[in-house]
């Protein structure tokens, strides 16, 4: 049997399936108190900036791009990570490879424990 | 100027360091709703059986193990990630090649807060 706590990052038959944006897709898994979102960005798309009152750490697995935080554009590569304190404006740009992130929110964002499209937060 | 909200996963001059155990080794990064904790163990060593009042999250960013939850060996590779809800019994045993776990704690464990030895938690 299973064990349902147990996942892996790139079995993409795992998680909620969430279309964040063209070339944006995330697989969501949620928690009581923390929400794991493994994002896969294809090569030079970007997830558009938005907002919301959660925490967010970002955890830059593979590739490259640019992380765009409070207006400011960071420059990151595989291994780089980052806080995200809530309501600080943000984005991602991914580099020619495209990038994997994990995102971890907490509180869970509850618009995210279930399928769909977008970002579905402030602007 | 440095912004402080920006890291890596190799620096490892980065982090509250705190030594778990014999061979095991932490860096940790507190935010107001998560702690993260970047967890490297030899090879072969092992993070004793604890647990703790706060859901962890762990991710396996390089090497090999079994994690023990909750009285079951789970053999896990990179990659593999898994949820560890709040007073579960855990632990870890590195494999031949070590490893390198991201942690992820909501709400943040205080006692880590500051840098120090061992689990600070109930056996």
């Amino acid at each position: 049997m299973a064990d349902t706590h147990f996942f892996n990052l790139h079995d993409l038959s795992q998680g909620i399936v969430r279309d964040l944006a063209d070339g944006v897709k995330t697989r969501i898994f949620p928690g009581e108190n923390v929400m794991v979102s493994v994002v896969r960005i294809t090569p030079n798309r970007a997830g558009q900036i938005h907002h919301h009152p959660q925490e967010q750490w970002g955890v830059l697995l593979e590739g490259s791009g640019v992380r765009v935080q409070d207006g400011v554009e960071h420059p990151v590569k595989a291994g780089d990570f980052w806080q995200t304190p809530g309501n600080v404006p943000h984005g991602f740009i991914a580099g020619p490879d495209g990038a994997v992130i994990l995102d971890i929110f907490s509180p869970p964002r509850e618009e995210y424990k279930k399928g769909g499209a977008g970002f579905a937060s402030g602007r």
